[in-house]
């Protein structure tokens, strides 16, 4: 089966729409059955709340149900959720994941949560309350403590019964060995289990090096230790080595698309917009402070043309060029700054080859800075000459010279910038996503009218 | 074992460096042995290529030095591999799995890739011929034919002995089931297989609803599938629903960063950068195109401006306003852009939204617009009257009153064009991160300025 577009998903909404206005529960709950929980989910999206919990109880059973919600949006699961009654509620979320049931119950508001986990097992309440204490973007926020672990001591054959007695834990395809102390001591594929003899005890062919992450790590760090190694999923261990959890590849996943939208909308001074369907207002907040420092180095380069008054009095169209100064460099250290920004994120690049990458971005810019410099000096020469008859030509030449030379050093100066910036705040622990997209490209805006001026005012009196 | 960091590695590197000039091979050895290969490729990225040679026959057996290999840039491996003989290169790449190899061998140059094809065993070179048609970004070009097929009367013992017969197939965690013509027909998990009874043909408990990607699919929507359906692997198949071949969720994760990477670089015009150290010519050369769009806009920009020139000549003050207005516009368009063109991407926007996606967008804008711009007009307000003497308190009001509406309407302008260029350009199916970046900003510049003067002019005359 090819996998469903979205516009067959618009098609199927509207087959499910038809039947619900029918009536058509049987129909409805026949299709719904032979579409996988994923698909289930998309469709949803296209219903109001109360019709969502209707096609929801069509979908099959709790099991089933409970697939549906992993695949939605947390926001979209609260809305539907607070739809039904506490043990309705309680049922399907007994059936998730724990890392699932965690995020959705804190996404609930504080009095529904309370009453949920009131509702709930203690057991499974006191997973949730313990689970909920970590920071939601570290290992411990994004993991699952429904994991396998074994004995050293166990044989396989003990260890296949374990896996056949336990079918709901997620994604069982590594067994973690522990010591008696509960110590992370190794690890067993599903796959060795298949190929081992019956009564070997896995510590027998467990690999012992175990690459493990911390409860506290950083969410960008643990997706990095999976990629890196090309793991299913990485198990998670606290201070004292003791197993707590397992991250799972398909939550890695999440976190890395979501890095990497996070990165470009930091970059872009659009803030944290990550939710789904932010409102204006929300959108508003967030893009404000990168505009405010926009607006002070435009004021700032407001200030400095102005006291260059005199220069712009007698040679008006230099005016002209500085849309076009600041632009190339802008382009220029936005470009400088991508790469080596999203160097830095993908780890291609260190702060340890700072004169490497600095020294190749500037070469960059420069010869970029003076082709296009020179294009603009000669365009300039061609435009003043020919506009303006009451100056000489060398007096031309002098100011086409002071638009092609300023437009080569904004173009450097922005090379620079773009290149370097991003390199010092990551050695400073800063994240060079969220600090140098405004940075540098206000920066260059006050730096290139500085030195048109400049320069123009020193060639020109 | 935690895993390392990159001073650790460092350090890792140092020592080995000291025990290479002492020419202890036995210590590198046992030390190599006991590093994960991932940890031994990234170690070589610090020697040179005949270092990198002796420090891979430390590294283990053939298949332990596949394995350093496969984790290291395709790059950096053809530099390797042009240091060894033809059967030296030929037993390494028969280690490898068969999509590695292929991008390898892919990779060398013309010359020394015939040579390798024409020493390795005929099934193996055709295969790497066969993999070698697909385009490089499509589900062809990334997938492994090494993968494990049942018929549908397979019972259970039988599928765990094919599965134990085989212990080289790269991640058997998924046992698909064809037809006797190689349809593709369903898919079973090894958990499944571990739990059920062994004389149970597969077809009683196989999934029949298999997800699969056609072998021209571009990566991208392979990626798409994968991390929808939180999948391991996904089956790929060609015109006829033939399984052809299977894509692992390690090479998914690699694609989905490379896209981001991809995005982000087209986005701020630096093309396709996506080589580890590319040259700096090359660099130039993918920059280039961009900047000259940019240019051109600027030039362009030019022209407006000095059309102009008697409101300048009269009015020089407003030549102080030009980078602040630009420059907030250009701000503006960019967040408007990339949170559009993220949104694309991540499949949480869709053309479909248009006037809902647009209209927050452009609404967003307009409330940012109107207070930096209003802010900006009292700023001008204030220098305009302060400075210039000559000039009446009404005049200096109407000034800042066209600085200030400018300014909100360059800014409701970006935010338009920021917003709805990606989403028409998805619709013409144009990539919008390749297309957007330069055309927005360099529109904005040119808009921005011919409102400005357009107002300053009808107000000032």
């Amino acid at each position: 089966m090819p996998n469903a577009t979205s516009q067959q998903n618009a098609r199927f909404s509207d087959t499910i729409r038809r039947l619900l206005r029918r009536d058509a529960g049987h129909s409805i709950r026949k299709i719904l059955s032979r579409t996988h929980p994923v698909d289930v989910a998309a469709v949803l999206d296209h219903f109001l709340p109360p019709e969502k919990v209707k096609l929801l109880a069509c979908a099959g059973d709790d099991a089933r149900q409970a697939e549906v919600l992993a695949a939605m949006d947390t926001d979209r699961v609260v809305e539907l959720l607070t739809e039904l009654p506490i043990p309705g509620i309680v049922q399907l979320l007994r059936q998730m994941s724990d890392d699932d049931r965690t995020d959705i119950i804190g996404a609930l508001d504080e009095e529904l949560a309370a009453k949920v986990l009131a509702a709930m097992p203690e057991e499974e309440s006191h997973e949730v309350t313990e689970l909920m204490q970590y920071a939601e973007n570290t290992a411990g926020g994004i993991m699952t403590s429904d994991f396998l672990s074994v004995s050293e001591t166990t044989t396989t054959a003990e260890a296949i019964r374990i896996l056949q007695e336990s079918p709901d834990v997620e994604l069982g395809f590594y067994l973690y060995v522990v010591s008696e102390h509960g110590s992370l001591v190794g690890v067993v594929s599903l796959r060795q289990l298949v190929t081992q003899k019956p009564d070997r005890p896995v510590s027998n062919y467990m690999n012992p090096q175990v690459v493990s992450v911390r409860v506290d790590d950083d969410q960008e760090e643990v997706a990095r230790v999976v990629s890196r190694y090309d793991f299913l999923a990485v198990p998670v261990v606290d201070q004292t080595n003791t197993l707590v959890g397992v991250v799972t590849v398909d939550d890695v996943i999440d976190v890395i698309r979501e890095e990497a939208t996070e990165d470009m909308l930091r970059m872009a001074g659009a803030g944290d917009e990550l939710e789904e369907k932010p409102s204006v207002l929300g959108s508003v907040r967030s893009r404000a402070p990168w505009l405010a420092a926009a607006w002070a180095g435009g004021v700032l380069a407001t200030f400095i043309i102005s006291h260059f008054s005199e220069v712009l009095v007698t040679h008006v169209l230099l005016a002209a060029f500085i849309p076009v100064i600041n632009g190339m460099a802008g382009n220029v250290g936005t470009q400088c700054l991508t790469v080596v920004v999203r160097g830095l994120a993908t780890r291609r690049v260190h702060f340890k080859d700072f004169w490497r990458v600095a020294g190749r971005e500037i070469a960059t810019g420069a010869i970029l800075g003076t082709l296009y410099g020179l294009a603009l000096g000669l365009l300039g020469l061609w435009r003043i000459d020919g506009q303006d008859a009451t100056i000489s030509f060398v007096a031309s030449l002098q100011l086409a010279a002071v638009v092609g030379g300023s437009a080569i050093a904004a173009m450097v100066i922005a090379a620079t910038f773009g290149s370097t910036v991003p390199l010092i705040f990551a050695r400073l622990r800063i994240d060079p996503a969220v600090a140098t997209g405004p940075f540098v490209t206000t920066a260059v805006d006050v730096l290139a009218s500085l030195i048109y001026f400049s320069v123009a005012s020193l060639v020109v009196s």
